[in-house]
Parts: C-alpha cells; structure tokens; sequence
C-alpha cells in the first residue's frame, strides 16, 4: 500500500510535469544580484537600517523563540505595542497579531461565522480566505471577480439571514482595486460583515498607508473587519486581524489559529514595529509617492510595448503569458537577464490564464527598476 | 445586523467569563524575572549564543522579511541548508520548511489523504492535526487516547482502503509517549501510513535529539511520516514536514499553505539551523541528560506532594487541577510568586480535565527549578 501511495505521488508528479505544472524552488544566497520584481517588499523595509536594529535589539533581549504560544509564554511587550500601534494606524478599536496572515485568515473566516451564516466571496480571493471559507462549512457564493451587483444580489437573494462579504483589496494576482465603498454600502444595506483582506495595500495607499480600508473612508466602521500582513509593505513576516474590541477579544478566548500556535517571534514583531513608524512617516510618504510613480511608468511602458499588463491601484502588475509554458520560459529568460519576476500559473490563478506578475519596489534603485522593465518586454514570447 | 454580532460577541464572553473560561494575554517585558515552567524552549536555546549570532547574521545579509512565497522569492540558502541539514538528523530523504508547526500539518494531513481515505486519529491530537483532518472531508475515527487496539481495530474494519493513522508522539498536553512501534506494526499490517507529530520530542528523545521516531527505531520508514515545529527545543519558530522525496515534490507543487504563505524569515531559519548543531552535538546531549533527570526529578516531588503528576516522556508534565478557576487561581498564585506554569482548561483540553502545564526548561539554573517547583507545590489548591 505503501508502494502505491508512492506510486500515486509519482504518477501525479508526471501529470504536473506534462501539463507544465512542476515547481523548483530557487534557493537565493545574500549575493544574488538579481533585481526584484517578484517578492513584496514594496517599499524595500526588509533592510531599512530601523527595522534591522529593531529587530536585533529584541533578538539579544528577548532570544529567538517566543517560547510558547501568545496566551501561555510568547506574547512580549514587542507584541503588545505593535498591536496598539496597528490599531490606531488603521483607526480601529483592536488589533491582534497571527504568525502569519494565513492564519490570520483562517481565525478571522471562523470567527465571524455563526450558524446559518451566508458567505459571500471574491472568486479572485487568496487560498487563506478559501480554506478559512471552507473550513466553517457555511454556505458560500462565489460571485464572479469585482462584480458587486453580484454581491448584491446574492445576499438578496437570502434575507434575514447572517451573512459575511469576503474580499481583497488590492487582489494579489492582477493587482486590482476592490470597490470597497460600494461593496460596504451592499454590506450594510443586507446587515453584512465586510471581512478586506488588506495584505496588499496596506502600507501603500490610504492616509499614512493605512491601506485599502481607509482609503476608502471605511476605517473604524463597525461591520468592516481587516486583515493584514507583516511579511509585504512591512518587510517582516506576521499577519493581523483588526476590528471591534469584541471581536479580538473573541479570537484571544476561542480562535485556533491563535491559541494553538506558537507566538511570531518577538524580534520579528519588533521589526515589524519599526517599519510601522517608518510607512506612517515622512520617509514612508515618499516611498508611497515613488511607488505609485513607478507602477504607472511601468504599467504604460508594458502597454506600450503592446503586451496586455494591468493597470496597478498599489504594487502588483499583472501581464499576460500565451500559455503556462511560456510564462515560465519569459520568467526563466528574465532570470537569466538579471531580474526576478513571478511566474503565476493555473491552478494557483483564479482563472485560467497564466501571467507574470511584477511587482513594484520602491526600494532599489531607479536605474535598476527601469533597466528591469526594458529585460521584461525584451524577454516576452513573440506576439 | 451588527449591532446583533456585537451582541452576540458580548453575550458569548459573557458566558466564558461565567463559566470561567476568559482568557488574558500578559505580554513579558525583557526584564520579567519569572522562572519558566511554561514555555517550550526545553533546552533554552532561544538564548544560546551560537542561535543568536547566527540568526543576526543572517538578519543583516538578508533583511527581516523573506519578501515573498518560497516559491516566488521567499527561498534563501538559509532554508535550503536548514532543510538539508533536518533530513540528514532526522534520516528521512526529505524534509519541507513551513512558515509554523501549524501550516506544516494542514499541508501534511490534506498531502497524505486520497478519495476513500480513512483516517483514525488519536482522541488528544493537536489542533492543529484535527483541523487539517477536518479540512479534508475524509471519513475519521478519533480513538480513545493511546488505545492501539483501537486503531487496530478502525483500521480492519475498514479492509481495503487507503488509510492514515494521526498520532503525536510526546502529546502536548500531558506529556506521555505514544506506542509507536505499536503504531506502526499496526498501520503497516493494514497498509496505513502513519503521520507523527513530533513537535515535543524533537530535540529531546532518540539519537542525536531526533525524536520520537528515531527513539523508536522509524527513521526514514517510507510509511511514516514526520512532522514537527522549530519553536520548541530549538527556540525558533516554524515547522517541518520530513518524509520520502516524492510527498515533498508533491507539497512544494501542491501544498496550499506551502504555496500560498510567506517564507518564514531568512534569519529564524539561520537560527534554528544553529539550534540544530548544537541539538545534535555533545552539548546538546548534555541538555537532553540535564532535561531528563529535572523531568524525573519534578514528576516524583510533585507525586510526593500527593499532587496527580504526569510521568514525564519529554519536558511536559500535566498535574491535575480540581477545576477550570482552580487552574487559574494556582497559575496566578504561582505567577505571584515569581513562576510562570501553563494552565490548560476545557475546551482547549481534550479531555473535560483542568490542569496545569508545567515544562521542564534544561536552560534555566537549577537552584531556580527547584524553587519552582517548591512554589507550584507550596500554591496547590487544598486537597
């Protein structure tokens, strides 16, 4: 039996191989000098010089592990103080720190589930949210990406009963903007929650970055729930969930993904930190208004070499591949040319279509941004 | 419709605050001066010099932030290695790191399930185990506790079917080792694969610290497959998933919480490679006899207290408390006097059971354990 099971693994190895769905992981060491337009440290916080001796400082005080889980060992004032400071960035009442925004997610999904609950989801949304989705077993509509009449009128078509609006804000794959006013306003008409998954903007658009939410005015709205991670604008690794004061209170007594999981670690929750006080700044401030000049260079310089590219509301750019197969040969010449790019290929997009998506980084420098762009249109399939 | 989720929020802690099952997060300050009988940091080396440095090395080479999926660019050398390195200890072909212990079981339980899988399950598996289980829709059988003929018994009543049996090895609640060469006789006979969680044992039993599986003679068993977490005996943060090369290929290709998460940070996988050189050399063997005879030496004062104390497997000893507010009120009284314990109350025990969690730290002075274990004594409810 166990011969078969490794049989079977093998078998669908073969299937994956054929169909052009095989994945290699690259491992890169401190030398690689490619220019990054595939990770999503937006604006280059990962190395700022006040996220690494944050982080250090706590590393020496508090060691590496937070030794336990938040509620029996792990949760430090390194946690608690990025909470607060979370919250009053994205002007809510409450915050509450995940190791990853995956579990993030997954907490967040399950706690605003009740019996009876409709969701109601993005078909672009991120696999957190499906899997956290599918884990309550709630009945779900799928509603076909950025379509809010569809949203409407799902949740019409089930009065009086709970119901949850799940989306993104800026979509991870074609970088997109959610229409978060018009989506709250389908919400609140229906008596739903609004769960955003803020991962994206978060850090790039709203007032002092403070995302998706607040760039459409709906900060601190009681029936809007955020969630966010560290490890994009933020350049460290973690995930958030922010809300009303019940709701953390709620995930602090009852959410597995929290209870059950060890704490981020406390050096990782300081530089986390760090980059906040940096994205809410001056400095931050200039970063965003790069990153919005440099995503709109690069989506019309795509464009106007004629290849079908997405026009970015934060960092994501989103262009067309012919095939899988040919994504992955645009991206392995880029490579080969110096610059990183992501290769996105089904099943892992909500369509069918494969695409490179680039990512923009305000944090190298201008020549090598540019340059990058030049190698990604040099580089792409014959059309 | 929110003011009612608001409502119900309130209400629903309200019943937990009667029946006495709210829960306070206390975040520690570097200088908090409690002794430790309630983190997993089993060898403290959280604080080793060697996982310091290594991981502020990396810290500095890399960034915080690994800025991306393994896949797209979260890989660095520090994982590659890390991975490498696990393999060889654990003496299995492969071995897959994952951003927590958590994601690392969704992704090995949803991995190891086919159509018409049965999985039997140990009825005190972590949470985490019994979501990823959940998650896959397949048949289950949850046996009682550490009953092999149990699992015997599942497994033959359901002849002819690809089966998993879900196990940990040292369980986190109360400490005790699971049969495992029963297990496996068992899961083997009916051509099951058997999943172990060894997130207790890992660093603490078997050749070199590498575990359970290895203590039972398991290693590299193409049936059995390992997982465990970097947050307890090496003081870091992340988990594993070691087993035959093809369940690795397949994960890196389709493991949702893989794919769709963040890397966990450059510099936590630099420093728990470092805790794994020191796990499997002479000092780490030294820890690993200090931490055997401290969980000896606790579990028989705590049963000469008339205290009911578990034996110890690993580092977890679970002492009976009378009830979910005596729980409480013996940590708080413990707290006061300067110790820290973990208190385990229903529901996030598996049984109906109030205890408490006590761990046994090989890194802290001896002279301090030993008085913690006078005050955890001196602090027990009247009996």
């Amino acid at each position: 039996m166990t011969r078969e099971w490794l049989r079977t693994l093998a078998h669908k190895a073969d299937l994956r191989e054929r169909a052009g769905l095989r994945r290699e992981l690259r491992p890169r060491d401190p030398g690689d000098h490619l220019i990054d337009l595939a990770g999503n440290d937006y604006l280059g916080l990962s190395r700022h010089p006040d996220v690494l001796s944050a982080s250090a400082k706590a590393l020496f005080e508090y060691g590496l592990g937070a030794a336990g889980s938040r509620l029996v060992r792990g949760s430090t004032a390194a946690h608690a103080e990025l909470e607060d400071a979370l919250a009053g960035w994205l002007g809510v009442p409450s915050a509450l720190v995940f190791s990853s925004g995956y579990l993030a997610n997954l907490g967040a999904v399950r706690a605003l589930v009740q019996p009876r609950t409709l969701i109601v989801s993005d078909a672009h949304n991120h696999a957190s949210l499906i899997d956290g989705i599918r884990a309550t077993g709630a009945e779900t509509v799928v509603t076909p990406h950025a379509d809010v009449a569809a949203v409407d009128a799902a949740l019409a078509a089930h009065p009086g009963r709970p119901a949850l609006v799940v989306t993104e804000s800026v979509f991870s794959v074609d970088g997109d903007l959610a229409d978060l006013p018009a989506l709250h306003t389908a919400a609140r008409r229906h008596g739903a929650l609004l769960l955003v998954d803020d991962a994206h903007a978060t850090g790039l658009l709203g007032p002092a970055g403070a995302g998706g939410v607040a760039a459409a005015g709906l900060a601190g709205e009681p029936d809007v729930i955020v969630t966010a991670t560290l490890s994009k604008a933020f350049g460290a690794a973690g995930g958030v969930v922010a809300g009303p004061a019940p709701l953390r209170a709620h995930l602090v007594d009852t959410g597995r993904t929290f209870i059950f999981d060890t704490a981020l670690p406390p050096a990782v929750a300081a530089g986390a930190h760090a980059a906040l006080t940096v994205i809410r700044g001056a400095a931050g401030e200039a970063l965003r208004a790069e990153l919005t000049t440099r995503a709109a260079t690069a989506s019309a310089r795509l464009r106007a070499a004629d290849l079908d590219a997405t026009v970015p509301a934060g960092g994501v750019i989103s262009v067309t591949a012919p095939s899988p197969q040919a994504a992955v040969e645009w991206a392995a010449a880029c490579r080969d040319r110096g610059v990183a790019v992501g290769c996105f290929r089904p099943p892992s997009t909500p369509d069918s279509r494969a695409r490179l998506r680039l990512t923009v980084n305000a944090g190298i420098p201008a020549g090598d941004f540019a340059h990058a762009l030049d190698v990604v249109v040099a580089s792409a399939p014959e059309r």
